[in-house]
């Protein structure tokens, strides 16, 4: 139409190629819905698991995205370097991360508040896009969303132990509290980190192997958590939906709350422009080279049939440790192919 | 900390000041997703309200958003030319507004589609900011979404009432069609538009004044439809949550499908930073003049006590009918002193 | 070649459409640059004649600038709200601006600093783009600067007249001096102007018709300052190139000082791409519709024989008088056409 | 004053820290420009050796560049990863490199077209900046700029050579031509390359050590030119202003057409803001470490006493074979803490 010149207003987002992209979503006044919701101070174990919940689903419909970290209220996604989602445009990058986490958060809001079949009302989150062009800045930048955790952690769990704020009193408490603020779950002192790594091929590939057992519905149980070496017990009170979704595994259609069918043929993002690469069925073929006929020795040997999936743990992301041991594949460099080629 | 120097790689990305924003949202994939929930072809009334009501809770919470328009899985959204949301940061805007929309299609999915808690999976949409100089591209801006939704849905219901496609019998009836099309109701053929307008004082400040009476959860029923010039009757099944809600205007604390809670003082966005001017109590001054405490003629002469609410309609606005009659302030000149004064 | 996507990694910069876009450029460290070559405190009339000389040569080459003014070391270019100059690429438009009027610094610097061939090191400027939406702005722009000539030219005037700043002494002598501040040339307490006017037609198209008579190299003389209402007579040395070039106009071949060259057929800028409109030609149509043939009244009614020309003045454009008056064109509205085709 | 606001119109370009700037700067219209001149075709040595003249003073003013190439009417400037060069803003940074390679282009005109004092007219150059942010898009870039030397000039010279474009007659005369090609002068096949090397501590440090001997005024005669591995001579006639000023070396104040003063203190570029690092003093400590007084041996070991001065040379850069060798240090990693002090 005559009308359509004005198109041409919107302007070219692209973002710079070659170099990381972060996307942090951060949620907005949870001051407030925090308090309106009647959350555990300081940390709410059932609002982030839910959070995790909601970036898992992010990280489920997105390859590109490495690794994320969530904390308090936020979480941060890294995408790879050679990322073409959208053509890097960067509108469309944040508006789609900040949709869908939030899309997810109210999805699944009433498996982790389960006397509730909504919240109070509709969270909001913004999101953002920041490009960090070498490995020591995405490792800083997560050093420093880690190092966060801590602190507010620290300062916000002897706070509310304290029950006051008087300077002397504090003080000693603080030191005899800080004592004791190692035996708190990992997930409080240290957050949440979402990797792609492998997991025993029958499991589901929406199920998260968690830290937390049972905390999170549709995940497996207790007895799946390989990867937990952090784990703890916690003593305020915990729902249990996995009781309700674990012996579901493997019944998908009566499984209403679990967000699976994401994963499989209801993606909200799988259209014919984005079309998802099939990262999950190229990732099924066995590890050790089996023909995928010859399935005798399963039982036996468990490990060996491996996918790709994404777990989640509470582990330490400051430091070279994590970088150039269990993450060493998340910054690895990536075939050139894919820049030159176009 | 030592790593907080990363957060300096984030960009200034503040908007031209003077210039209107317009922020317009889309369902990704809503093909699918449309099809996935059965939508009915091709407009289907529940997802059309649903999609109204999640454009109110926007508007409702970003005062500076002088009207929006909507139709299909899409919905733009038009600042006032001296916002300072956020100082003008695109990333804030268009995730705030896209993060907001997203949730309040999720949160009140269920009030529409009443057979059914939550969708299939979680709906996601993209937004973008685009500016706009000048009254001129406003207004042609507008004309350019709503003569799309004449082409869509002339395209789209003369396609689905033919069922086929065969080009002879098309043309045929296309003809024939076409003089029934005008029948439509206006929602489909000219889309949905929210404005700002007097409604009266005694009415929630949260409800919608229709124009298809009752469709909506928590509006006031037929009978305070005042704008309602181009409503019908549709056919298909409308479902009727006003029902349930209508008596229980004033109630609040009863009616948890009504979003009017953020309204008041549970609004996601309401934080020290952000804080929300008090637009709503300064406009229930009573137009005339009135004291507050002036009541006597408060039965006898409703029409005159009036406060500022979101109305919608299904009314033409190609052409310049609208933007000098009944939208004439929204490109009305601002005072000048907000630019100067810094 | 397989090197050629490194071409991708530029940037699209247009500008956005439809508002004013500004360059200023700057003297890079003219404090020493005047020093060093001894320009006269607080105002070197060669200097600023120099500057204005290479900005006329910018406005020259580019059809869209609207009107310049200069102070100082800089130099403000407006453009017009519809130029496609470069398709509004940012980088383009500012580069080709400061290299423009850097090159024309040099290359007439001899003509004003007539005992040097070229200056003792090459001069830098800098330049940037701003966009402004409305006219307001671009007053208040225009304003903003040439309050500055006002702010600094009195108070350096009255810095270099005492020749100390010892509190007491200057506060009194200030006074008495600001009194005979009128009297100053104007082209020091105002800046100058270089606007698009009707010439006669006689007059060579890159005459410049100056306030201060015979100070520009290639000006007519002082008999056709027409526009010349705020001269007045400097006292410290000028350089009179006029006299030697003013016998010249007509010979344009044995006038190598002159830059009319470039406004002819050797513009520097005239490619294939970037055709420049023959403005000039269109507008040596005759202002009264005279045939052009009609030659019969030539010497009888000069006056009417008139054609567009760059002129200067050293007039206020702080306030509406200029902008209403002599300068109403400027920001009057343009053909809407220019946008809405394409 | 109460115009101030419009400054802050002013958008932020700061660029992406961390990466490469690259600005490349590129004549306009030098197809009819260098007609006008009658450049020699299709190599012009007197113009090439103007080019990278000018761009040396744009490496001697700007120390955070590394390398730069240049051929025909373009020159590229590599800047380091960590420039903090005017807070990294981006039109900063073009407009001062594109205004400082014009002004030196004017001003050392004459000293290469000897029979002119100044072109016919003012040159244009405009400029932009790309970001690049690994190694291997580095070495991509100028291999890319330097193929398209190759290409350009072999076509250009047979095209010339041939003085027809007939087809047939070509085809032939082309592979005949293209055996003779090798033994064009490296300048015209490689284009230039400026690079910071060691050069021996008596020699001015604005002298350039040129691949063709004495073509550059104010350079050392050709007995210094130990870089020069692939010189050779040049039929067409070259100025020989190097005659003039190769005696001069040591006695500034007589060589007027050296641009040595911009290099010592007047440079055009040293402001208060800009603060330039004292690299030529530093670099000037003996390599070999000896002691700033002990000159005992200063005559004997003339080759031991260097510091860092631009040479330039017409090598490849094509491949890595320069990249791991001579120009290792250009893409050497540079030490961390600039980025994270801050
Ligand atoms: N009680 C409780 N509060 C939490 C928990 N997680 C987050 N919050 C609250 C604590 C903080 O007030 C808030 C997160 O801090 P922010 O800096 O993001 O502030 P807020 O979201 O209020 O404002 P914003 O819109 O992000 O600027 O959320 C939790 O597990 N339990
Ligand atoms: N049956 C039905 N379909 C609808 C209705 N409203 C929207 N849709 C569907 C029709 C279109 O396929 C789709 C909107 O078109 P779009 O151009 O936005 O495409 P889609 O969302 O599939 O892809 P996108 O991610 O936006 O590029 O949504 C409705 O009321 N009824
Ligand atoms: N004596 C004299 N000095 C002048 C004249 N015109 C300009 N200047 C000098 C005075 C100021 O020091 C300088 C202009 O001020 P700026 O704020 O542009 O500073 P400058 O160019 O030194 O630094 P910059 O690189 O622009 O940040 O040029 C003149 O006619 N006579
Ligand atoms: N005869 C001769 N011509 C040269 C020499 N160096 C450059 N040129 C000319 C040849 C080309 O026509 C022109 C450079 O090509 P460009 O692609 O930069 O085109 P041009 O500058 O005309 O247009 P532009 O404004 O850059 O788009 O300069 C030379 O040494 N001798
Ligand atoms: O929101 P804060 O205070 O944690 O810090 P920030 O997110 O960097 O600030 P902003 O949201 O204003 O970018
Ligand atoms: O910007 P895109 O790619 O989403 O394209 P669009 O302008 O939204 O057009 P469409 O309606 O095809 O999404
Ligand atoms: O250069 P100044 O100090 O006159 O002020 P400015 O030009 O606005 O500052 P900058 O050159 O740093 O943009
Ligand atoms: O960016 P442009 O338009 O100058 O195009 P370019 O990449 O410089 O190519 P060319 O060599 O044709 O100017
Ligand atoms: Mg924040
Ligand atoms: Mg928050
Ligand atoms: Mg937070
Ligand atoms: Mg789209
Ligand atoms: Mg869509
Ligand atoms: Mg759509
Ligand atoms: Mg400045
Ligand atoms: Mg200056
Ligand atoms: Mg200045
Ligand atoms: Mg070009
Ligand atoms: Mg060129
Ligand atoms: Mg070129």
């Amino acid at each position: 139409s005559k009308y359509e010149y004005v198109k041409e207003f919107e302007e070219d987002d692209k973002l710079l190629r070659n170099v990381y992209i972060l996307v942090r979503i951060d949620g907005k006044g949870f001051h407030k819905f925090s308090a309106a919701h009647e959350f555990a101070k300081p940390n709410d174990v059932r609002a982030l698991n839910l959070m995790n919940h909601a970036a898992r689903s992010v990280m489920h419909e997105l390859d590109d995205i490495l690794i994320a970290f969530g904390e308090s209220d936020e979480y941060s996604f890294l995408f790879r370097k050679s990322t073409d989602l959208y053509q890097r445009r960067e509108a469309k990058i944040v508006s789609t991360v900040v949709s869908l986490f939030t899309s997810a958060y109210v999805y699944y809001w009433s498996d982790y508040f389960q006397d509730s079949r909504r919240p109070l009302y509709p969270p909001v989150f913004d999101g953002r896009a920041v490009l960090y062009p070498s490995e020591v800045e995405v490792k800083d930048y997560f050093a420093w969303r880690q190092a966060d955790t801590h602190i507010n952690n620290l300062f916000n769990t002897s706070f509310w132990a304290l029950g006051t704020d008087s300077k002397d009193k504090n003080e000693m408490l603080f030191t005899e509290f800080n004592t004791n603020y190692s035996k708190l779950p990992a997930i409080f002192r240290k957050g949440s980190v979402l990797l792609r790594e492998q997991i025993p091929k029958e499991m589901h590939k929406d199920a998260i192997i968690p830290t937390l057992p049972e905390t999170l519905p549709g995940s497996m149980s207790a007895s799946a958590s390989l990867t937990s070496s952090t784990s703890s017990t916690l003593e305020q009170s915990v729902p249990e939906p996995a009781l309700e979704s674990s012996g579901q595994v493997g019944s998908e259609s009566t499984t209403p709350t679990s967000d699976r069918v994401a994963g499989t043929n209801n993606s909200a993002l799988e259209t014919k422009d984005d079309k998802k690469r099939s990262i999950d069925d190229e990732d099924e073929v066995d590890e050790d080279g089996d023909e995928p006929g010859s399935t005798a020795k399963e039982e036996s040997g468990a490990v060996k049939r491996m996918k790709k999936g994404i777990v989640i743990d509470h582990i330490d992301i400051i430091g070279e440790k994590f970088w150039t041991g269990r993450g060493a594949y998340i910054l690895a460099p990536e075939k050139k192919k894919k820049l030159r080629s176009k």
